[in-house]
């Protein structure tokens, strides 16, 4: 990923903390890659039938954190509101997807690693919609 | 499109009116082309330079209504609270849209009808909100 | 949808017939809105265990329909090389996934829905690939 | 990214090296988010008339890759076919679009590593779609 330099080299500026933009980028399209990726293991697994919720939300979060990185890494014409209105509920999806995840951890490492993506993105989200205030 | 048939023939069920559901479905499907669409347009115009804003506005409209209809397409493992923090960024950020369109109206077509779908849209989303409480 | 004035309002224009463009568009959005809530259907099927491969392909098939409609509607720097090799892969997609979702077309009306928007988008992105040449 | 975890802990096999798998979905991810940075950069450009072709083609390009990536991230069910032809269109598109950045990287420094994420996504596409066979 070369998100800090692509954010840097931009003409636009949004005065956001660059540093804590890149980092949210790169967990928001860390977290949509597992959770692509957990919602197909799941899917393999013996017992498909349980895993129903938990490929669910993988999915939505997938498409919600694929939609907030490439908004996030947008600098021209910056609108704080649309911004904050995005994070919020891409924190409740990956609050919604880590649960999950977590809730089948001891049995699937695809899920505990997912659940940490999540947490991780989630948290990372966080931080962004505090520094936007 | 054929929205209605595909709720009605799944097995899951979200308690959300199908009816509303379709209609909400068609309306970001139809937005999210439109943005897309407007966003090639503008960034075609000779004037390019003033439609700034507009492009990426309608970037962000097309991402955010792709997504959420992919979301309100899925009724198995329904979560209200997703649904709703999701619906609030979509309202966000077709109002957004559909203001810097409506300001391009009287000299771009393609922003005159790109302004309507975004005002369609977050009526649709609005209601659908209003009907999940 | 507006897909035919979308295309007919921007001021740039790719020398493809504007008609079968707007009709090929429409059959890739409808095509993925009905891949995404095929998939979801399934998922909730009581026998899910056997719907795996149907609910990867429609995972699939509505990622590149989406994706085929985006880029067909951009009409700036028209380019044929990559428009011919997406609708390469997307009408194989679409093929792939029209013959899994026909295969339990007796069995779930989604999936017999599904197998005729992707018989209805194969043979748009087809018709739209040879006018192409 | 914790793509090579999340390969290695699915229960589905597709018979690709996992190494390979895991190292172009990476290159893919980190291409789709240079590509939307770059095109967003380009749109901020003093000259952006000039930029119209490089904002086309990094728009067509981060989502083509977005869709191979989500592609090449499921193991379910896997289809060569499906996989060839999708390699094969997203190696056309990040040639288109390193091609165009590569001719504008002596004055913008974003195009210059919008080239090299080009170039890197072309060559392990082509590697991949090598040992597919």
């Amino acid at each position: 990923m070369r998100t800090a330099e692509m954010i840097a080299s931009s003409p636009a500026r949004t005065g956001v903390d660059p540093e804590l933009l890149a980092r949210t980028i790169d967990a928001l399209v860390a977290c949509a890659q597992t959770c692509t990726a957990c919602a197909d293991a799941c899917l393999s697994e013996e017992m498909v039938a349980e895993m129903r919720a938990c490929i669910r939300t993988d999915l939505d979060c997938a498409d919600l954190c694929d939609t907030t990185a490439r908004v996030l890494s947008r600098q021209t014409a910056y609108n704080a509101d649309v911004t904050r209105a995005l994070l919020q509920a891409c924190i409740q999806v990956c609050r919604t997807c880590g649960d999950e995840c977590a809730s089948h951890a001891d049995h699937h490492e695809h899920c505990r690693i997912c659940a940490e993506a999540c947490r991780a993105c989630e948290q990372a989200c966080s931080e962004l919609l505090a520094a936007i205030g």
